[in-house]
């Protein structure tokens, strides 16, 4: 969705630069611990300093502004149905699941470990709710298949129960190789195909402070090399693994995610890459992250800031730090929604069903989630009204005192008049009481319920079918022999 | 408090002056019907069109412009505490309480019909929670006190529980005249004195569309007379009360706010007014009003740009129509606040406790609320750092990989550097299970029952409580005697 706003604003043009400037210097000075060998080999080449005693590579204000030139402001991702592609870039703002939680919850099974029938759960409900924009990545980590072959189990799934654009595994190379191969089979096309017109995104990480571990860096080399869309998100949390001001964080962040965005210009110069946050803060108390906070609100906003001046897309999310599915869950979302969706940020991720700072997925939360999705969706859109919409002679029409039930001005609109939400129940108190007193979070899960019995999955050529089918199960005897 | 960013806008500047052109022309050729013959004559006297036979008034857009050039674009009401007083336009956003719930509800005595005592709790909990910048007027009904002397219980009630600035009954000649006297008995003045120095307002109804009772007229005609603020509230509800289309909604609310305000002015020139805003949409199957909906949050930021527009004060509200303290009556308020806040609307009512679309004011909802309104408070300060927030050296100075808790530059900050929430929990699954599993509304009303225990009244000269007390005794005995 577009917004009709100008993106949202925090920071002075020059607070912006004060933090690049002091990013550049982080790069320059202290540099990244890279912690692969053909990475380092990589930067050496582009012309960084790389020492291969600490593993530390510094990489040079210039060289690195040389190197983030190339990287797309807009680019788009193919998804097989046409009508279903990924914008990122030009103020187009997109929404995803929930990603990487352990656990999944839901009224009627419970809190218990995700497995591969939650994960297709998740992919399900995701694709019945309609507000998604991509079907995000591992939605739930499927516990019940074995680590080494989880990832093709998670394909396999993205493919058979949705189709919208969906994200590789942001972890190894195997992995991201799998990905490419799924999705060129999904495509009908080759690998090398894939990489003039990408499909794929990766959300990786970076081991804040200043560190990526080799299996993070097989991951982006294998999908910058194709040309396919890295998402770097340093994991910034004030107080912890980043200074505990905000303007420290943003600047460990930025320094972070660009130094790995310009290794995914050297490897592939025009490479599709995004900068991603996760600042937030802790509570200085227990170490508990907090999501949804004003500073996380802040972040967000200052986020997309110094990604507009770079002309780099940003990746933020929606995300709470709630122990369940209520007031407190809703109102940091919330919070961290609208900084999201009023900064015009291009990839929100976590943006249904993210509970409990991201241990859980939760299936009411995806409900009420949806609903605050469908409102943006409405807000963003322009107003525009005709002169009869200005309803001169309707408000002439009915005398003082009456009502516009029944005019013709209203009778020729009422249907489609107003949004319709999905949960929001408007029913007076003993409507409410005598159909059993139940707040949303409880209605919410009748409507997964109905929204997982009524949802067919997506068209899929049979054909494409089985032979991602035959790939996995091939893969899996591979991989699972050791 | 001050929002940093510049005011949201809906509309483009075309669109302002269309609704505004069509408003002039609703109040030009269809009226307003005024149903007290004191108000028509005032009308007469201005120039305006008056019908005796049907009480319609006809305002001549030259007439009008030249009324409303004389509202105060910036006044202040004042508190008997000077940190207090309320400024009104100016770019500052205020945050008044429910109003006019004719039922109290809270998790220990269940819903139920307001009286007095739930009023003076209602109170007590908002000056306790520390984020309004009024007292509200009617919170709650105290309907255990006779209808023809409860404004004076009210008053009383506002007078000895909040140091706020409080809102008169919007009804009645005699309810705005005590409301006067008391004032000036609170703030040791004649209500001569307080006409130069404003210290109420009233928030009065217009009996939409085209219609003002007696009643109110009376209401206002003694508040502007004495240079009070009064705030002119259309109840514009989409399809019933007003046209279906938002459009349409917005130039009645318009035509009715000014023919009103014009009045005001006439009484009195630079009386200070306030033009506000409630059109919201009706469910079309059940005709039940919607709040919180995204044409709700339209027509928020739409009303404040009008009022920007014509200089005018604008009041708006933060409401719901859930029927329970859950997540729905979190997201609900939570877009109808965003609107108010980014569109810098002057007066925000409802901003804590409104529950129902209004039928209940609620303890649990004043809470959450709470939460909201404190986040705000701190999402709209200005980010100001200084080169040592920039914290390069503490980032040189943490190995990749290690972490910011222990370091100088985290500890000379850690103890303030966060929002400290009042209501969110961020303990983790474990622990929360532990502490008795309970969601943020179970939390609120612990959170209730404390600041209610620990809560004193504000500080009250003896001599004026007494005199107070007397007076309400001698105005509920002359009222009380047909």
């Amino acid at each position: 969705m577009r917004p009709r706003s100008p993106p949202l604003e925090v920071l002075s043009v020059e607070q912006v630069e004060r933090i690049l400037l002091a990013a550049f210097t982080i790069l320059e000075e202290a540099g990244l611990e890279i912690r692969s060998e053909e990475a380092r080999a990589l930067y050496r080449r582009a012309g960084a300093l790389v020492d291969e005693t600490t593993g530390i590579v510094r990489i040079g204000r210039d060289l690195l502004e040389a190197a983030l030139a190339s990287v797309p402001a807009r680019f788009t991702l193919r998804s097989r149905n046409p009508d279903r592609h990924l914008t990122v870039g030009d103020g187009v703002v997109n929404f995803g699941p929930v990603h990487g939680a352990p656990n999944i919850a839901d009224a009627v099974r419970g809190r218990r470990y995700g497995d591969i029938e939650a994960f297709r759960t998740i992919l399900r409900l995701g694709q019945a709710l309609g507000v998604l924009h991509w079907q995000g990545g591992m939605v739930v980590e499927p516990t019940d298949v074995p680590v080494a072959t989880r990832h093709l189990a998670a394909y396999q799934a993205h493919i058979e129960c949705s189709d919208l654009v969906w994200a590789a595994r942001g972890v190894g190379g195997i992995q991201a190789m799998d990905a490419l191969a799924l999705s060129a089979l999904e495509h009908g096309c080759s690998i090398e195909d894939l990489a003039q017109q990408p499909t794929l995104l990766t959300v990786t990480n970076v081991n804040s402070p200043r560190r990526v571990d080799a299996e993070i860096l097989d991951n982006i080399l294998v999908m910058a090399r194709h040309g396919q869309c890295v998402v770097v998100t340093p994991f910034t949390l004030m107080g912890a693994m980043a200074p505990v001001t905000l303007a420290g964080a943003l600047v460990q962040q930025t320094a972070e995610a660009l130094g790995i965005i310009a290794l995914c210009q050297w490897v592939r110069p025009g490479c599709p890459c995004v900068m991603g946050s996760f600042t937030s803060n802790v509570d200085m108390r227990t170490g508990s992250p907090a999501f949804g906070t004003p500073e996380y609100a802040t972040a967000v906003i200052a986020t997309a800031q110094i990604g507009r001046r770079l002309g780099i897309p940003v990746r933020t999310s929606a995300v709470n730090a709630s122990p369940a599915v209520d007031a407190q869950s809703t109102y940091e979302t919330a919070f961290a929604l609208q900084a999201a969706v009023l900064s015009h940020s291009h990839l929100v991720s976590h943006a249904v069903g993210w509970l409990e700072g991201g241990l859980v997925a939760s299936l009411e939360k995806m409900v009420v989630d949806a609903e605050l999705l469908r409102q943006w969706a409405e807000l963003v859109r322009p107003v525009e009204f005709s002169d009869d919409d200005l309803a001169l002679d309707a408000i002439r029409a009915v005398p003082p005192g009456g009502h516009f039930f029944g005019t013709a001005h209203t009778l020729a609109r009422y249907r489609d008049a107003f949004y319709r939400p999905l949960l929001s129940d408007w029913s007076n108190h003993e409507a409410w009481v005598e159909a059993g007193s139940r707040d949303a979070t409880m209605r919410a899960t009748g409507l997964w319920q109905q929204l997982l019995e009524q949802t067919v999955p997506p068209p899929l050529d049979p054909a494409i079918r089985d032979a991602v089918a035959d790939y996995v199960a091939r893969r899996t005897q591979e991989l699972a022999t050791p």
